[in-house]
């Protein structure tokens, strides 16, 4: 039997990824030729502009299979003007998408603006009218092929029915081993908190922990412990500060981030950690150990344009001791 | 013979407008389904978003081709991901491309906000290595099918030597009856200068305008206007304040602005000005009427998304009396 997949679930979008000197006015025009003084005060310019592969899941399956795991990603893919992008992208990055239902639709698409004074990134997304995954979606996959599936925290209602499925199919078929992770990412959003209960590795942002009261890592994964499933694992990374996990057992370990360099493109940081953190459990690492990685391996990524870089940095930098 | 053709010269791009509730504060995540109202604020939210073909010269031969024009763009086009989108663009649009040159490179991209909030138009704009059109670019084109050539103000070397050799062809052919107009659009573009001797008939915007230190249109039509040609006009759009021309004789005449109902979309409403200006002076009307004019499609447009709607809302309100 060939190495099992790990398939991340949900979205796949293009980033259009602007790096400027300074986020900029509201009202202005700037350009790749804008003057960088002004009367009066300084000026603006677009330094470079890259065109992505983006959404959590995707770039999720992305980082995985750069990091050596057989990744699939699951999700519709837009047919239309971009589709040759997205297929030869996740072909280079060799990211299964074999299985993707593919939908004529406007392009998702994220305007995302980089700024290099303040190291942010700010962005604009709009999803027009390529359809959500329906509820039933999982039914025609092979769940033996796989033995890790995450899901990222969107089309809340059908990924609800999607574990309910797995779980299920779990229940039945006992040969079936599949560890389900899931990410709540977007604060404010009351409709994800039905995701606490949904995964045995439970990731959540420093945003929601944040609109959910607490002010610190170790204090918002103690404390939304309770939300999750009995023996689960509640992971919180929590950007410069480093990550969080509460255990099975209520015990809490954190680890420190790793800073890069100098700040490059927090783009996809997130994704970066959750991908090397299920890299890690996936192969048996305790928690702590897998929150050290993914902590080295997102603060590594930040210091980059993009994802490819990442092996041959990783391992030219001998951060992970294998 | 054919209707002689109206040709814009300058840059095609995709400008992906996003119609946002208000502008984002920097490193904020704004999408689609974005809730708008948080703890402790207001929200934000993508309401929608549109891929158009943008671009200056670009636009202000849709508007021509729209009001009725024989008009052709003439730049380069990029051939990639959005060749097609580009050509069936321009076909819808009846503008004639037939002489472009189309050459591989990434597509100049344009992330536009637009906020509902305050009517504005942010823009960040890239251009990565799509060539210029080279000095010598209308030399293969037949200059006695066309009546009017419009140069965007950029590219301003070669511009220079386009306008020298169309000046140049004109004075040993008298049978060739084409007028030249420019655009100066950005501001603090020392180099931009060079351009307001070029064209008989000169627009400026009210940033450059104001870079140079004017404050009302009036004064920069005639205070700008020893800077052209004898016997040019000077011609400047400043926004809800209508617009300015200083006619051969150093007269000034001016007109009031139209307002819309609502303020929707700004993004290109300068280019359809030019567009509407070049349109009544071509046919010979007199400038004060092509003034007001321009600034009637100029704020009708203003009050729709894009530029297709034009003909039939200006054809309903009466606004225009042919």
């Amino acid at each position: 039997m060939p190495e099992r997949r790990v398939m991340t679930v949900g979205m796949v979008c293009v980033d259009i990824i602007n790096y400027v000197v300074r986020f900029p006015d509201e009202d202005t025009d700037v350009g790749s030729n804008s003057p960088l003084e002004v009367p009066g005060g300084l000026g603006n310019r677009c330094l470079d502009q890259q065109w992505c592969r983006g959404g959590n899941a995707s770039n999720s399956a992305t980082v995985l299979s750069l990091l050596g795991a057989n990744a699939e990603f699951f999700g519709s893919i837009p047919q239309g003007d971009l589709t040759s992008f997205f297929e030869e992208d996740f072909r280079r990055d060799r990211v299964h998408v074999d299985r993707c239902p593919r939908l004529a639709a406007r392009t998702p698409t994220s305007c995302v603006i980089v700024s290099a004074a303040s190291g942010t990134r700010t962005i604009v997304h709009s999803n027009s009218d390529l359809p959500e995954l329906p509820a039933d979606a999982l039914r025609r996959l092979p769940l033996r092929e796989y033995d890790w599936i995450h899901f990222e925290g969107r089309n809340i209602a059908n990924v609800n029915k999607m574990v309910e499925y797995v779980r299920a199919e779990r229940e039945k078929n006992p040969e079936l081993k599949l560890t389900i992770s899931v990410e709540l990412e977007k604060a404010n959003r009351p409709e994800l908190d039905t995701l606490f209960s949904l995964g045995e590795v439970v990731f959540i942002s420093k945003d929601v922990a944040m609109s959910k009261g607490f002010t610190d890592m170790e204090s918002a994964v103690r404390g939304l412990k309770a939300r999750t499933l009995p023996g689960s694992v509640l992971i919180c990374p929590w950007g410069e500060l480093g990550a969080a996990a509460c255990l099975a057992d209520g015990s809490v370990v954190t680890s420190e981030a790793h800073r890069p360099p100098s700040v490059v493109d927090t783009v996809g940081a997130g994704d970066t950690f959750i991908a090397a953190c299920i890299w890690r459990l996936r192969r048996g690492d305790p928690v702590n150990r897998a929150l050290r990685t993914a902590c080295v391996v997102a603060g590594t990524k930040v210091g980059v344009k993009g994802f490819r870089p990442l092996p041959q940095l990783l391992k030219d930098s001998g951060l992970l001791h294998e």
